[in-house]
């Protein structure tokens, strides 16, 4: 279990019956330490669910020691009562792991909106003794404790020179219930303040997380919790630490890609040639975004009028008519006219790869999404989430 | 035919074989004055096709006399052949209806993008002959020739004090090939100036056509053409004229919104309260574009946390957990939290009106959209647009 895989913490997952099928729903991360640091990265969607509430509280007061996070119900839109329940999962928490404050003790929550009534509370309340009797070291349960959709445990690990990364993630934006809400936890053993942690996942989910986008939409509850321990006794260069913070959630956003329930193509758009990272970012985002290029893809269609179309809405610098546009490695579009046949373009594959150079700059960026399907619809049309 | 019932114009509808069906594909509407003047409103997306680039030089010489469209093909992307069809075009029209400056003729394309080759110029040019034979100041053909995956002809008229308004239209965000390009051409006997009639289309389109965003995709080839005969001897207040204009072009944007292929729902999002027009428009439209909420509703489910999740991402002026949703009439967020029950909502019928009320103004705004179905996924991946 990778969370547990760096020194100075332990997990567990268990089923507290959040989730209609009795799978397991409820999972906790202690840092036992010595020298316990923290960061988090919240959603950016303004309307926020109760547990981002709490957990800003507990950031604002200083380290974090633990997170808890349970899926089956997002606890957003569930007024002062839903808070409560944050705060008293908290404390719950806390009391059980021996920790007097329990303002260190983050919340994630990840399911439906507007659930988080008694029984949801009492679920999770009631069961954070068995949750924190069930803590090891060598603990497996928790990354399957925290999906909702998902279709497999999404984890990630990278070693350094005498310290070790391990991460825990789920969801998808093409994932349908729950607005794909997405959570992840990395723990490691380095020793790092709380600020070197909080630079450090700052540029990594910049890079990784902000540029998945499977379908545009912004979830209410995301988080993403960064533990350091500090047992490995090692205090690595910053530069080393935040490279491999930035490749392990690099691969867990490929993964989360990968797993974008009712999607068959994972899509890769990266941007060359702009005059500015943002802008590359902006222009990868016009299309990722751009529903009639997901259709087409799904159509197994390179359709790059539809490319040129999307980042003809953007802002960016570069001349529409000195573009070039490549499908899986093959050109179709040059300087803003028909180049390669479309017939010599391949789309069956599930992993597509879309090139526009814009002639601008020298900035790079990729954005991950996913294609538009009958299955997207479909999930998202016939269950109430 | 509606564009011909103001006095001073004429129009016609011809086949001449762009699209494979065999279906009238070649328009032109003539002012005949006595006193001309003409406003035109276009695409704001940066690729544009070569139609608009050749209108756009039209504009900047004067007033425009007359305008030809095409449907079953865009001229976008077709370089500097396609620029010259469009040239050329404007250059045959003007030799035929005996104007001397063909940078008075305007010129639509409509169609898949990169569609532009010899043969679409010969059939185009070769054809302007017999299109101005058949042009009278009764036709009634001009509006099916600019359709392309129209269902129905969309028209309208509005009658002053003495003077008349009269449009077409095509296009719907929905409709799946050609991205959607919304056409229009509005005529009036009028007596207007040029930048009377300049001021007015924008605030008309304004409120219309820019709050139309059934899929969020911008098109290449959008054009919106006013023009004026004068005919009628009656210069009208132009506030009055202005109220007409704005009239005749929410009708228009209402029927095109209506007929979007595809679509099972039409969707009026109406915000109230907020603090400005602008952030009325942008919430509207985060919920417009947002596919978790259109997929919902396709699915008949009033998912009113789908709806705060979209606002939460605009920088609009508002507290999340004070907003009212209400799904066709039945309120079902209160002060951020659950209402009446979701049961006594139905969402069976075509129209729906979702309102949401953000208490930090007075301004309001309705964005016109439709759901996200199976039908839309299908028209827009199985065929190559």
């Amino acid at each position: 279990m990778t969370v547990t895989i760096p020194q100075g913490f332990r997990s567990a997952g268990i089923a507290v019956g959040l989730k209609s099928t009795g799978k397991p729903d409820l999972a906790l991360v202690v840092n036992d330490g010595p020298a316990p640091a923290s960061a988090v990265v919240f959603t950016s969607n303004r309307a926020q669910a109760n547990p981002i509430l709490w957990s800003r509280r507990v950031v604002a007061q200083g380290t974090a020691r633990a997170v808890v996070l349970n899926s089956g119900g997002a606890n957003c839109f569930t007024g002062d009562f839903g808070y409560d329940t944050s705060r008293l999962t908290a404390e719950a928490v806390a009391a059980a792991i021996g920790e007097p404050d329990a303002e260190r003790i983050l919340v994630c929550s990840t399911g439906l909106i507007g659930t988080g009534d008694q029984a949801f509370r009492d679920k999770i309340v009631g069961n954070v003794p068995a949750l924190a009797a069930a803590l090891s070291a060598e603990d497996v349960t928790a990354p399957a404790a925290i999906l909702t959709t998902d279709s497999v445990e999404k984890t990630a690990v990278r070693r350094g020179d005498g310290w070790t990364i391990g991460a825990m993630a789920k969801g998808a934006g093409m994932l349908a219930p729950g607005l794909a809400t997405m959570l992840v936890v990395i723990t490691t053993d380095a020793v790092l303040s709380d600020a070197a942690l909080d630079r450090a996942l700052r540029g990594a989910t910049g890079a990784s997380f902000d540029r998945l986008d499977s379908d545009g939409c912004m979830s209410t509850n995301d988080q993403v919790t960064l533990l350091a321990s500090g047992a490995s006794g090692v205090a690595p260069e910053e530069a080393a630490f935040a490279a491999a913070l930035a490749e392990v959630c690099d691969e867990l956003a490929g993964k989360l890609q990968a797993d974008a329930e009712g999607a068959s193509h994972d899509i890769d758009i990266e941007v060359r040639g702009a005059r500015s990272t943002a802008e590359a970012v902006e222009v990868g985002r016009s299309v990722a975004r751009n529903n009639l290029f997901k259709a087409a893809i799904f159509g197994n269609d390179p359709n790059w009028g539809r490319v040129l179309a999307a980042i003809g809405t953007t802002s960016a610098e570069f001349d529409p008519y000195a573009v070039d546009v490549a499908f899986n490695g093959v050109r179709l579009c040059h300087a803003g006219a028909p180049d390669r046949p479309v017939e010599e373009c391949d789309l069956a594959p599930r992993r597509t790869h879309v090139e526009i150079d814009l002639f601008a700059g020298e900035a790079t960026a990729t954005i991950r999404t996913n294609d538009l399907t009958h299955d997207y619809v479909h999930e998202n049309s016939a269950y109430s989430s």
